[in-house]
């Protein structure tokens, strides 16, 4: 487990990201917009999307892209139905979207191909056209990561939230222009190290946190509750704001410091009532992404979203809360690079 | 604020658990099956759940029931996508499930009529049927709970959890007998209250707790969890077990207490790597559930199970889980009946 410095594959991994976004633009998007015109005219009215940990958060930002622009009812699945249930339903005019960097899980590959013999569209969003998963399903996209080395997954969850978005845009019949400006944007946030390690100090000795976003943002919330939890293994809980007014507010006080992803748009609007909720109760409470709302939130780190529409905002709200996982591990004394028990390949059946 | 005893109302209305069971199945299946089968006869071919706090671990349940029973692709929505975003969904076809206590959430109200006006066939699960989403929604089904008082909820839970059961018994045309020794299973499961006690012990001075399970007992372990944290304000995490080893595994050690539900069948099954995993890190491990996996682990209750089939073990399970959020509040000197911040209806839009 010895390496040169703790957290240099990680760290190398995040910096990465902007050549990606731009490989995804320059060399992936024809490929992708071509699969989904193919896909298109098979008319699915109804889309499941299956996929877990870091994967499943891009599942979860795909669903409202779906939801939203173009107005598919959609369904994250729960894979046991298949895999512990034998459960087959009827998924004629379905298209089954798989989404898993490794493309390597067998219980991945056994509800799509599952899917796939229920009548299904498969579609397999993967780092590895090589996979299992790849050739198990009818179509594929390949996200262009390139080789993921880190435990904790991070330019693959931006690649996968690019690619989703090309895919979607495709489905409609775009063509995903505003996703250019991305990677330069990209590695202006990621050169803002040393405010994020301001912000990490406040969590160095916290005992749980709390993370809350509303619409594309929410899988913002829960992807960066996933990446501090598996590298600091700080308790982070995520919620939608309208879920956090329910019940687990009551865990919100001075000791539970919240973080919130405020888009510049509807989702970010939508959660400004729970924002003055938070206020109200004197929360610590840090925003990431609208200025405004920084500047009125205990500290936060404001995203450049100028041109940027709302649905893209998400690549760029994780890369703050990447490092912030990243430096805040640092700050814990543990390794970025050497979680506990994290292994790249999930093999749950 | 102040109270005969801390506790009494929750404790009370747990209590009545076997009451409320036993009326649903007396005074209220016959119009469940007829709700049922009027629904049935509009064919739908794909279900949307929408709900929050502990009424969106009902639809998870009803999520498995309807996928593993019924062989119909389900998903959970996404409110914002439509309250927030204004999606208008192509919604023929879909059946709209909306679950909800109290009936009188704005969002829920809005969502429901916005399914409606998609063209889905909407159905309303609530505890009053005098409630505005009783009014918008298409078929109303009265839980029959009586009513709630204690802001954590924990009747309506199971009551919602068996009317659930019966709705999809009725649309594939069956009785739903299988439920009738429920009401008599409950009230020996709620008369062991000094077992709890007991467990209760080792949680009161976690700083953490994760609950994990996989199948019809995975909305167990969400709603224990939120149980716990909404009275205890414990953080407790819940995962699937299959997620768990994705990544949040991290978080588990002699720091972080585990809660394994464990059906008798198919999903308890399926956990079985899961709970080896644990065990070889040295977990500590209590298991509510299959008498042979509460004697391999640290601690943990033994549910009656003979003769219940594994959809309908969660009414079961999450009995002794509240006696459990109600003792750890105890021990922890607060009261279960004066959570910080619960709303009993929570005003988002």
């Amino acid at each position: 487990m010895s390496r040169e410095r703790p957290g240099l594959i990680m760290s190398g991994e995040m910096a990465e990201q902007p050549v990606v976004l731009r490989r995804i633009l320059d060399e992936g998007a024809p490929a992708v917009r071509a699969t989904a015109e193919r896909i298109a005219a098979r008319a699915p009215r109804f889309v499941l999307l299956t996929a877990r940990g870091t994967s499943d958060n891009a599942a979860l930002y795909a669903k409202y892209l779906l939801e939203v622009l173009l107005g598919k009812p959609c369904g994250l699945t729960s894979m046991s139905t298949i895999t512990a249930y034998g459960a087959r339903p009827d998924l004629t005019d379905v298209l089954a979207i798989t989404v898993s960097q490794s493309g390597g899980s067998p219980d991945l590959v056994a509800s799509t191909r599952a899917a796939r013999e229920a009548g299904a569209v498969t579609l397999a969003v993967t780092n590895n056209p090589d996979s299992p998963l790849a050739a198990v399903a009818e179509f594929h996209i390949d996200i262009l990561a390139g080789p993921e080395k880190a435990l904790p997954a991070t330019k693959t969850y931006t690649a996968s939230l690019l690619t989703l978005y090309l895919f979607v845009e495709g489905l409609r019949g775009g063509d995903g222009a505003a996703a250019r400006v991305l990677p330069g944007l990209a590695q202006r946030v990621l050169a803002r190290g040393e405010e994020v390690r301001q912000l990490a100090g406040r969590y160095r000795f916290a005992g749980r946190m709390v993370l809350t976003s509303r619409g594309y943002g929410y899988a913002t919330a829960k992807e960066a509750a996933l990446k501090l939890m598996e590298t600091s293994y700080i308790p982070a809980l995520s919620y939608s704001g309208a879920d956090l007014l329910h019940g687990p507010l009551a865990m919100v006080d001075n000791v539970s410091p919240v973080i919130a992803i405020v888009a510049e748009g509807r989702g970010g609007r939508a959660l400004g009532p729970v924002l003055e909720r938070l206020r109200g109760r004197g929360a610590d409470l840090v925003v990431v992404g609208d200025e405004a709302e920084v500047a009125r939130a205990t500290a936060g780190f404001a995203l450049p979203t100028e041109g940027v529409p709302e649905e893209l905002q998400p690549v760029l709200q994780i890369l703050p809360l990447q490092l912030l996982a990243y430096e805040v591990t640092l700050a814990r004394g543990q390794d970025p690079d050497a979680p506990r028990a994290l292994a790249k390949v999930t093999e749950t059946r």
